[in-house]
């Protein structure tokens, strides 16, 4: 069972992977039919490899960090995060759902222009 | 078409409601057929009326605030919130669906004895 340590660990893991850029690994978090919706109202990133060449387009674009802490519930969690680039700030909250071993199987980021702004 | 600011004033509307205690009012931001899952993974109410029952039994019973700035995707938004009650902390976040006169369509609250404690 999936604990809600593992979950938080997870976020960091995740944020710390995004901000270095390092696509396959953040794949690797991925279960194989996992969906990724970023930002929330687009068109869905489905399966493993998809999720990757997503993250290879878009991570290491961004400087990552969690922002408060993780709410876990059961095999769902959400986080707010903030991303930095290029004097901009991104705000989004990720909500994310796991499968038994600990692998995301869904990921929406709630943003949108409307969180984006000048720092 | 519902707007973001019209969400971001919605979700400040409806902690202060809740720390007010006034249910009645409370109710009268959901839609007729809403739901709302409080915490995630238990059964859900559906409807106003079971809405309104919901808050009479719990708001007024913790002062909620917002944390951070609430993360809006179209009609879809995310907000971390930190409710406080006799000395105790519960670290939750709230994910809103929106119908187009703005009203809430369902509602979902991230917390779990893991977001519990004390001050």
């Amino acid at each position: 069972m999936v604990t809600a340590e593992h979950i938080r660990s997870l976020f960091q893991r995740y944020v710390d992977l995004v901000t270095r850029g390092d696509f396959a690994a953040i794949a690797e978090l991925y279960a194989d039919d996992a969906t990724v919706e970023d930002p929330v109202g687009s068109e869905p990133h489905r399966g493993r490899d998809a999720i990757r060449e997503f993250y290879r387009a878009s991570a290491g674009t961004v400087s990552l960090a969690l922002e408060g802490r993780v709410r876990v519930a059961g095999k769902e969690a959400a986080a707010a995060m903030i991303a930095r680039a290029g004097g901009m700030v991104i705000e989004t909250t990720d909500v994310m759902t796991f499968d038994d071993v600990g692998r995301i199987t869904s990921m929406r980021a709630y943003w949108s222009p409307d969180t984006i702004y000048r720092e």
